[in-house]
């Protein structure tokens, strides 16, 4: 065990916290100001963006998600991608600063849903389907969503997703309707991985398949951009889908093979889980920053905020809970390295229910600490609020990750028998002092 | 001691969820439809709500905010007005149901800020201030804004506070920067009650004065509108003002008199912050029927989300919370009833934190049963979230009104004289039972 | 609606303070004292606490838990006691009062669980029952025990309940082992009301009994008196008892019918619920009043602890939550006295889980003020804290409550046909302000 | 970084989890058997114990507290001793375990207060001291007290304390009253360390000294032993003491120099948390099996406790919440090891905080799971609460931890001309998505 910062984990922190320091940070005005638009021009591609990015890309700082020797079993030694690879453990303090600004994840080409969508068309795509669509994903040409979430059912559990796949020759035709498809606003977004049913009457596991889908398909329609408490999210943003008679060919379409689509999932989710955790941690950070300037700026009652006892209180809560967050998921990337990330779906589990959790308790005393600064635009915290409010239910909801977890637990003591035994022993009711 | 409701309490209240059912619910999508709109359009009369308002006006359903005999020292028994003058308490369970839908308060000419600045305006006013622009409100013909927190300092200790309200000849010259002025989006919103220190060099609480301001005198700028999370309020809104260099005539602007601010808005703050937490019941009891709803009708690992026991405990919490919260609220009003708001402040306090905590905590876990729907526009629950989160800032933020009630609280036990006495008595080490 | 003190509660309420205030508060140290002893011992009659109830009857403060008129089945008119009956809500506050002082309650024979054996006895029980029990109980001659739960399964279930209750002749023959019997270690106590199955082929709410038995007669055996955390709660107590073979002729045991059980069940449990309750709000009180004291006559850091905002939070919060608690107890007693203990129901559970949750909060932080004289003997709150938690398990743990009130809240939403006929209109997403 | 568990690491945990499983736990029912006593024969020598430290001390298992090269400033190589010396970070794993049952940490010579003791004699003894005191205590011989805390005044804040070290020739006089002093009720302690004012007029940080005491010397009088939650904690227990004119010659006696008493605390009181938190998680892990198995062994309404979801949530959460206290936990103690425990400060700070918070919780929750086994003696549970409740005042409440650690975070924030900057440009309202 040991809880310093690697020679090479410091290398590439530096680099990054240097990047955002000299590039990413001054650049958010600019950002800001081409933002500033209304309704339908939002969706588009932001030029300040595309100048960092290509900036970034030159420097080296570029794809740190995707793991080396992570357990792929398509890969294609021919395959080959600029940026440079590092372990779950060695991005995770990375990708937490990436955390502190909003689109800055992308500076980096490490962005949701792309990095999620990558590994799976890195792991189990055709050569032929990583040079139409992981090559030009890898190299920031387009961008990608997953259409997974279902609005007519209660998605978190997988088993009752309804949109059907079903073979007709060569092709499949889809048709369903899902939500939360994020990215689809974006007009650089020129694929997605579509969930859905290819077998209804196989067993619950076995049901599903995973394609790909050119968002240009006839049948593909957007019903709306769904706001997250007020905001567009523009210009990535979160979409409603509607699928009808969507036809894609077998070959180009398929990944992995007819109903492996849960097995995809599993796979995808973890990674994916974490980096948003990761970032998690670091919009803690920046509320927790900003609420102590704000507390040490301002006064009341005829001394600073930050004199008053009951804010040291909730500063030094923030910083405990920051930093078991943050051990809590360096942990589990350190597992996802070492054992992969099936054998660490308890800690990713876990980090998913912590991270947004903690973060949430913090951001809100930031907003209370900065007084009605903190519900509105100013500071940026009710937005941030509402952004990490979204992960206590994306992939997922707390409740079903605890349960995974509780699950997890209760199998350390056994089934049944165990449970007559236990019995029979709590009857005698021996007292302990253990 | 009686809790059951009065008859009058039955009558009122059955005659205002009647109208709600025949005509304010059933008006929502046309409500929507109106407000549908972007930009600069946002910010108009929304026809339905007119209508609405002479339908609920030709009832007798109007004006319910306005208590009899509440204490006005400037009563002049010649100004008449139509509608019901309900007592604290009778209005509190009414005013619960105007708060089940955002607009429904407006609708009975019952909505904040006006019913607040018509209190002040009916007790301070001069018959011709009363004339001018009390007579308008009560018809609902216009509507107006209190402009008191300011952006540069913390508001929540009053004597912080910078406009200065100079006087030049006959008139008030007006300088400062206000935000947080909700109403001043509204086209109909034609007159402010101004916050300002007439007398920087005053004792603390002589400094201040209220002054009536018409929102088109010259010098009054309109900055922008600031969101709440990510809504912009309209058509009612929230507005960052400046006022430079305004006047106003010292007869027709001064309320009660120089130096008296202060004590104005202690009178006015109580019903505004208890009708604000009677309406905050209505949104958590709102939230909790969406929310069982949901559960009721959802299936996860085969079963309705209803019958997974961890929802029945936040159900029950939700009813034991929000039970509380309504009795404490009712104690408040009918102590304003029978004592003042003066005498009534430590109840006024307790709602005025209680009812935010608890209604947010409902809302919350609303939002977790609708998964995804939760967070964006459908279920009308994040924005619920968003503007009972504002309340534990407006009018004060929790710590203020903790601190107010810790001191009464604490007055109980006297001055140092009994800290000594009680120093040595723990001294002794007397251990008790008790 | 009214929430103000009747003069009838008023006048009790004085006189009960006064009693307290001139009597039981001075005889604590005597009281002390003679307990003040080790093992066998602790279990005796306290002289202290026999000296006060013979002038609290002389005074005529004595049995005000029976209610007047409260649906008894069999009462006998020719059955008169001593004492003033008060109706639950003008119970109410005087048993809080009694809570400040852990043998107030006795003091006025108001103390559980006789008062809810009484209950049983007046409503249910024969003449021959009530001279031979019921007499001496509210004369404060003896005391009796409720035998309910049992160690060897989850009782909160009643339905789990296995002690036997056989007919064997004219006689019962009981066998079982109970827990959690209050009151056995106290050489008054007479006789013991023991719930068990009389027919465990009945159906689940038809297959309990209630049987009176001398605590005197062959077969019971007390295993041991069970502490509270560390405590043994003598001269009182919790006892595992054994019964074995124990017989009870049935004319003189059986109370209102075979497999009435359940019913004379959860008719007892109601007052006795709330009756914990009132007095855990007295106790909320004793550990608020305690840390206000504590706090300001401590320094640390160059001011009274008093003076650290921190504290100022804690105060607030408990004032508001004990304010809330209140309320909700009230009116639950309210609501007894007006419609019965069965349709009280809801509100029974509310404050059963309510106010041992807010009471355990404030004594929590009422130990944190007192630093390490707070978990030990000196103030009494560690021993308040081990009462009141058991509060949240005896009647039946929280759990079981918040599931009974998510039923009652569901079922306002009814059957399966409304869950359809939501699930079409969700379907539709219909967005929607409220 | 790494998370893995090292090969020295593994090979003690190993080593002491086996002793455990083969001597320890087997060895309860004889210790609780010798302790089955009343009164003054509770403060005795366990047999049990006496042998279980001899196995323990001959197979090396001994000692493991003592980190080496911790930054002696006094150690003098002919000092040697036995037993194997881990780093922090190697011993917190082993201290966990030996945190499941309450008597382990003495098998192994690891217990408070005697660690910080002998780390406090292996720092600033002279040689005779050590060949005195420290002999015995590394041997297991003796045991020794540490008496800071005093009942009169907030000793949280240590200039407040009272005890007075007076010189007189080649004496020091000492007069005070102590409590909370842990360990004075075994008959082998021997000795203690006595904090305390030789110069009152001094800067705060310089008044005070520490000295070594033997327990036998003249004027020392035991009071009392302070009950916790109603247990003695018997045989160690923990006492109230005065000293009245207790003699000791300065070079016998003064640790380190006159007026370093402060500096000797600051060193002495980091391993002491950090051991007690390690112990505390054990705690936390044996409350959480202990609940699960409960909760698969008890039915109720037709299934185990464990099917239903509510529980789920809270073994998740206590799952959760360990696991990230452990691991800050971890992080502390490697900073210990690695940066000395003045450097440690914030970590250690942290980690005293969140770690009886979070078992605190997990306990409380397993006591509900068992319903009323769980507040009595059976489980052992209730007697666990109790024990960790006072963690959160032992060394310092709370909230001076989080004073501190708020402090160390403001402070990155600079002083006040950072301030006004800050003011300044907070004035410009800069939005910022960051």
């Amino acid at each position: 065990m040991d809880f310093d910062i690697s020679p090479k984990q410091r290398v590439f922190l530096d680099r990054v916290t240097a990047f955002m320091d000299e590039h990413v940070y001054p650049a958010i005005p600019a950002y800001e100001a081409e933002m500033n638009v209304l309704g339908a021009e939002r969706w588009k591609v932001v030029q300040v963006l595309e100048e960092l990015k290509k900036k970034a890309k030159a420097e080296g700082l570029w794809n740190f998600f995707m793991p080396p020797h992570s357990g792929q079993t398509h890969v294609d030694d021919t395959f080959q991608f600029e940026g440079e690879q590092l372990t779950n453990l060695e991005y995770s303090l990375i990708a937490e600063h990436m955390g502190k600004v909003g689109f800055a994840s992308e500076v980096f080409n490490c962005s949701a849903p792309d990095t999620g969508n990558m590994e799976v068309l890195m792991r189990y795509g055709t050569l032929a389907q990583k040079e139409r669509w992981l090559r030009p994903l890898m190299n920031g040409e387009i961008r990608s969503a997953f259409l997974m979430t279902e609005p007519a059912v209660a998605s978190s559990d997988a088993t009752n997703i309804e949109t059907r796949i079903e073979r007709d020759g060569d092709d499949y035709v889809i048709n369903g309707r899902k939500w939360w498809s994020s990215g689809v606003g974006d007009p650089r977004c020129k694929v997605a991985i579509v969930m859905g049913k290819t077998d209804p009457t196989a067993s619950p596991h076995s049901q599903q398949s995973q394609v790909l889908v050119p968002l240009d398909a006839p049948g593909i329609e957007i019903v709306r951009m769904l706001p997250v408490f007020g905001y567009d999210d523009a210009p990535h943003g979160h979409a409603e889908v509607i699928l009808k008679d969507v036809r894609v060919p077998v070959e180009e379409g398929l990944l992995l093979g007819e109903g492996r689509g849960f097995e995809i999932a599993q796979g995808r989710l973890g990674p994916g889980r974490i980096h948003h955790c990761m970032r998690t941690i670091g919009a803690a950070e920046v509320a927790l920053e900003k609420m102590i300037k704000r507390l040490m700026t301002r006064k009341a009652f005829g001394k600073y905020l930050s004199d008053h006892s009951v804010w040291e209180q909730r500063i030094a809560e923030a910083r405990i809970d920051i930093e078991m967050c943050r051990l809590l998921c360096l942990k589990a990337a350190d597992m996802m390295d070492k054992a992969g990330n099936k054998s660490a779906r308890l800690e990713i589990a876990m980090i998913k229910v912590a991270a947004p959790r903690i973060a949430l308790k913090v951001i809100d005393d930031a907003i209370q600490a900065h007084g009605g600064a903190g519900v509105t635009t100013d500071f940026g915290l009710a937005k941030l609020y509402a952004g990490i409010r979204t992960l206590r239910l994306a992939d997922g909801p707390d409740e079903v990750h605890c349960r995974t977890i509780a699950r997890m637990e209760m199998s350390k003591y056994g089934d049944l028998a165990y449970k007559q035994k236990a019995e029979r022993d709590a009857a005698l009711h021996v007292p302990g002092i253990r």
